[in-house]
């Protein structure tokens, strides 16, 4: 009875290389020249860039002349955060940045907003986004400052729970807002149209979907309104984002964004039918845990959860040594585990400490097992470890 | 007799990626594991990213701790072309922008300085700064208002001369401003060292020295004076660039800083042995063209050159027909062929077109004979035609 010794359940910290991805992205390297060049060997590298953004596109059904790459959904967060937008020449202002309490950092930061400027939305202990809420603050937003620009995650990448995106779209157009959704968790585990959701722009992230560390992109409804610039210089990115496009991620970005097109539902089920298996095991061997946001819609791959006493940090290194790669919560802010902004958002005591599960294309019944038989020994050493002192 | 039917020789837009690179590319794609996470795999990734930064840290002698990566030198420039810096807590203020009048437009831009206070510095007639421009501007500087902040690259890109950085560290400082140094080009090519050249910032790109796109760095004298963070978010790169790192391109980054650490000077005599003989040839093939900066010191690779009346979009797609990639200057800004802002700046007609010649490490003696056959045919051709008007 062999088993491999590792066992990766974190796969919203980052997805493993998918091998299509893979393949592309060792095409690309071997590539020389410039995508920026007119030379034939630069010319051979643009056209594997347009063929990526096609295939990135179709992942969110817009067009492809709306996908900008960037090197990441952090820089393409900190790209669309800010005050100076163009409706062509036209400038236009946003005044206030409007965030959940439960986004993901790179959007919480507010990139270029002032402190100030941006008003954070509560969500209610359920984790969804609170929308009477934001319809109180947008009710009272001054548009002669500037329009409402508001940042709703399509999911949450500690929870998994998806926010009610298509009622925000249409309360924030109804206050002449513009609406961010960070799809980054959600891209490849659910279907996606940038139409259907209403927003005006979606973040996208490579690594998360088994594409390479290194690329990401922010793409709009349309070409006509846009952030001013973050990155200035060669004007790649037709100006929006400038500096040599990063061909092999972009090549393996594509591959996975192709790959994750296709037979997205088929994989979501399998993964649902894992998970339901593991979390009803879960709650056997330890009857007073919390899942968080079981009774949600929630992507099928991700379980947040809480074991009465048992903190984060204690926890995650304990699940380590068992051979088990999971993680309490974002894997942000280099190593350093604090407390959930999510469960603190979510009126959880976050001393309580979140443990998160989350499961991929590779993930199999071994896994499960292996993560199941890591848990029981955890909780009962644990409950020793009670009844001890 | 066998010869590859293509010669690269435009490495000054990118470089080939050198077998080392690769190497660590793939083995950092195989990893699973985000950077930030404390469980095994993240550990792994992180060990791979720190032994990657003391091996750019060596390549310009400068303290690991002070490389932070970004993706790319565009990146990396736009870090720091701000008026807002700390000394550790406090608040500094650069007021003025200057950079030479041949800076890449990745400097030129000037970041997050507004136009209006970018001031451009010239250059004489051998594409040289003019240091008695700079002295003269920062002599008037009003610093109650703001530091200074200069920036001068190390090699121009396009003619390859090489910029008297020494001497503007010494008046830059003299001024208590700040100097820049864009060493993408220079990289790899001459020994480097931060503190010999007086530089408070360098700049640098993987892609320029066999490593691959997508990974740039922007390394500091100390840790204490930073630029404000450009990306924000999950607080990677000690707050400094947030964004998950892009760990396959850092690792080839890091092994192709490495190589070009050894043989430094023997590459150089190389090249410059082959540069020598084909500027040589070209010269009796064309008697009436120029090659900028030929009395200068140049690096060894470079060869930017005109003939009289050849258009740079023209020449360069004669030699691309002719089966030699070389440039019409930048490879940037989209494909387009615009006129040298570097050729504009040494006061040449920039009408007058350039077309230059980048070789490299793996550049042999047969692809200078491809390059010179094709030479000898635009020219015959050019005469042909100039005869028959």
């Amino acid at each position: 009875m062999s088993r491999k010794a590792r066992t990766y359940l974190d796969w919203n910290a980052t997805a493993p290389i998918l091998p299509v991805a893979r393949e592309a992205i060792l095409a690309a390297l071997d590539l020389v020249g410039n995508p920026s060049s007119v030379h034939g060997e630069g010319r051979a590298a643009r056209t594997i860039i347009e063929a990526a953004r096609r295939d990135v596109a179709a992942l969110v059904q817009a067009e492809p002349a709306n996908v900008v790459f960037t090197s990441g959904a952090t820089e393409a967060a900190n790209l669309v955060l800010t005050p100076d937008f163009r409706m062509g020449r036209t400038p236009l202002k946003m005044s206030l940045l409007y965030v959940s309490a439960i986004e993901h950092p790179a959007v919480r930061e507010g990139g270029r907003f002032a402190k100030g400027d941006v008003s954070e939305i509560p969500v209610t202990s359920d984790g969804v986004l609170d929308v009477a809420a934001l319809s109180r603050a947008l009710e009272v937003h001054d548009r002669e400052t500037g329009l409402p620009l508001v940042a709703v995650m399509l999911a949450n990448n500690e929870t998994g729970i998806v926010q009610p995106v298509r009622d925000v779209a249409e309360l924030v157009h109804r206050h002449g807002g513009l609406l961010l959704v960070d799809a980054v968790q959600a891209a490849g585990r659910m279907k996606l149209s940038i139409a259907e959701l209403g927003a005006d722009f979606l973040i996208l992230s490579a690594h998360k979907l088994g594409g390479p560390k290194g690329a990401g992109a922010l793409v709009s409804r349309g070409e006509v309104l846009m952030p001013a610039p973050l990155i200035r210089g060669g004007g790649q990115e037709k100006g929006h984002r400038s500096g040599t496009e990063n061909l092999p991620a972009i090549a393996g970005f594509g591959a996975a964004a192709k790959f994750a097109c296709a037979d997205i539902e088929m994989r979501s089920e399998r993964l649902e039918t894992l998970r339901a298996r593991m979390e009803e095991r879960m709650v056997e061997l330890a009857p007073g845990m919390t899942i968080h946001g079981r009774a949600q819609e929630r992507l099928a791959n991700t379980c947040f959860f809480s074991l009465p006493g048992l903190k984060s940090e204690t926890g995650q290194i304990a699940f380590d040594l068992e051979g088990v790669a999971i993680s309490a919560g974002s894997a942000c802010s280099s190593g350093k585990v604090g407390e959930s902004h999510v469960l603190t958002a979510m009126g959880f005591d976050a001393g309580l400490g979140g443990l998160r599960v989350s499961l991929g294309t590779d993930t199999a019944e071994a896994d499960i097992d292996h993560f199941l038989s890591a848990f029981e020994r955890v909780v009962s050493r644990r409950r020793q470890g009670v009844a001890a002192a």
